[in-house]
């Protein structure tokens, strides 16, 4: 898999009882002990993952030693411990999670302490494998310091969900001011900030979301953060779909999270020419495309995933996007539902994020 | 629909026997009266096309009259007889066809003789409709000189399929040398011209073709041809298909003409970041694709339309690479089977085009 995740070797620093007294006295520091998420096989999340305390780890000259604050509980990472996702951590004793915020806790004598400082705010950037702990040592490099004066879940949570939405807004299709795109499981936080992000750069937006109780509100809510048209998909059930659009013209990008009829309706929402792009597969069901979509229409179905763009050279890049979009929260112009929940009720919030507690909004782990 | 085809104005250009009268005084020649292949609404087309006499044709300053020497059946002009295809001439008296050679006739007086002369063998450039007639006068410019010293229905049949195939080979993905393309009904003229053409350029190709008695003789035909690998999709239901690559490099292009279950394989086929093409839907099942083969497989699916190609500004281009294609044919680079069947047998060229006689060569009629 050319795309493998950087993999912090936080179960592997821990250092065993005999190895830390044997090396404590050459290591200039060491963090303090964690409380850390594992899993020792793939398997169901509430089977397999376990609450446990971890020694306390080594702070090399280069490293950063980070108390976290904040982590949330994304689909992806269930995935992971399932084992249904590509890129895997070794086990036993890895730790889950992928993304977070922290607060610098301490340096190794190496780092630049004009770049850190004890008490930034600071996430894995890239996001890296073994978030949900309550100290994690990597190097200086693997840390972005981030703006602390917005809420911290949004921090904890910016980087999966809204750089994907940003990034599908910029990757594919060259969108001017005026056009349109449509995009379907509109009330995922992606589909949230595609609406917010998409509505400052001046572009409409088509959403489709699922037929149920409650999607009155549903829509009511995703017009007021600026969706043009919010349709259910029994609305789409028609033969000519796109009398919807009224005076927008068609669509040159959708998105689909969903696939099955979802992505069916997204392609014929699309233009000539247009570009649906696959971020999730939330029916698990596949996508099905006409020949003639392809031959006579021109359409073309491509794919995005996150860990791979950034295990790219983009770096720099992310990190500068990932400032934009804290600006936009502090502006209050980008917004999601989220709930705190303590580290110690992590097991509730595991339940809450499987789905055993109904809709839930999306858990964020409070360390 | 942005593809229009240009629609050769032939019928229109007929006069009528009181209209030849009144205009043979003014104009400076005619066309010979022609028999054509004509529909005057669309249907099955043993039952719409007829064969009929058209008058004769005014030859203005600037057009040439070409006498017809060869044109074929295509399953695309089927299609547009039965008026499934997006672009449709209009009807009444629509004449069918689509590509075919001819040999020049009489010019017009303003058209330069150094460009055409008679007895040059010319073919619509861009093609154009009404292509199953005796005569047809169109504008110099429509026409494009090709050399005629290869079999005519070579010449006949060079746009449709093998620019079809040369295009997808050079449109879509950077192939080099040594690099592997896989395409499903590779026995179909396009599928063997892309297995010769690849060939000449240092491809590898894997072949895809259905399971039928007598598919031992075709993969024999497919090899000669320069066919690395040539599979029957029973032979592709396991679990590893990418075991059957041997020593050559995974696919990053792949070309469908089939759908269903033989799209299916060309994706399992290909490697991460690999395009799959699709330019035809023989079986008449759609494609079928996996949320995981976009996200981590990163797979693109495109579509290819030659019509819609040919109508954007690649006419000098087109006439290039057919001029490059009738070259193989005259080197014996290029070839693959066709029936000659003269034009007064036409009704059962068109049995045997539309599959009444069992699996038959191509049909090209002879004028």
């Amino acid at each position: 898999m050319a795309a493998a995740a950087r993999l912090l070797p936080v179960a592997a620093k821990r250092l065993t009882t005999t190895a830390r007294a044997r090396r404590l006295s050459t290591s200039t520091s060491t963090s303090p002990p964690a409380t850390a998420v594992l899993y020792d096989q793939h398997g169901p999340p509430d089977k397999v993952l376990r609450v446990a305390e971890l020694p306390a780890a080594e702070i090399g000259e280069r490293d950063v030693c980070v108390r976290m604050l904040a982590a949330p509980i994304n689909p992806s990472d269930l995935n992971r411990v399932e084992g249904v996702y590509p890129v895997r951590p070794p086990l036993p004793a890895a730790v889950a999670g992928y993304e977070g915020v922290g607060q610098v806790h301490a340096l190794g004598g190496a780092v630049d302490s004009r770049l850190l400082s004890p008490g930034d705010w600071v996430i894995p950037s890239p996001p890296s494998l073994g978030t949900w702990q309550t100290y994690i040592v990597n190097p200086a490099t693997a840390w972005h310091r981030v703006r602390s004066d917005v809420p911290p879940q949004y921090v904890a949570t910016v980087t999966v969900n809204p750089l994907t939405a940003l990034r599908m807004l910029c990757d594919f299709v060259n969108l001017a001011p005026g056009d349109t795109l449509v995009q379907n499981g509109a009330t995922s936080i992606v589909g949230q900030c595609v609406i917010q992000l998409a509505k400052l750069h001046g572009l409409h937006t088509i959403n489709i979301i699922r037929d149920r109780p409650g999607s009155q509100e549903a829509k009511d809510k995703l017009k007021q953060l600026g969706a043009d048209h919010v349709f259910t998909e029994s609305q789409l059930d028609i033969k000519n779909i796109k009398s919807l659009l009224g005076a927008l013209p068609e669509p040159a990008l959708g998105l689909n999270c969903v696939g099955g009829n979802a992505a069916s309706v997204i392609l014929k929402f699309l233009r000539q020419g247009g570009t649906m792009v696959t971020y999730g597969g939330m029916s698990k069901k596949p996508v099905t495309v006409s020949t003639s979509s392809f031959i006579f229409k021109d359409l073309s179905l491509r794919g995005f995933w996150l860990q791979k763009w950034m295990s790219s050279d983009k770096a720099e890049e992310s990190r500068t996007m990932i400032d934009y979009l804290l600006d936009l929260v502090h502006e209050g112009k980008l917004k999601y539902e989220m709930e705190l929940t303590p580290f110690s009720d992590f097991h509730l919030a595991l339940d809450k994020a499987l789905g055993k507690h109904g809709s839930q909004p999306k858990q964020v782990l409070k360390f």
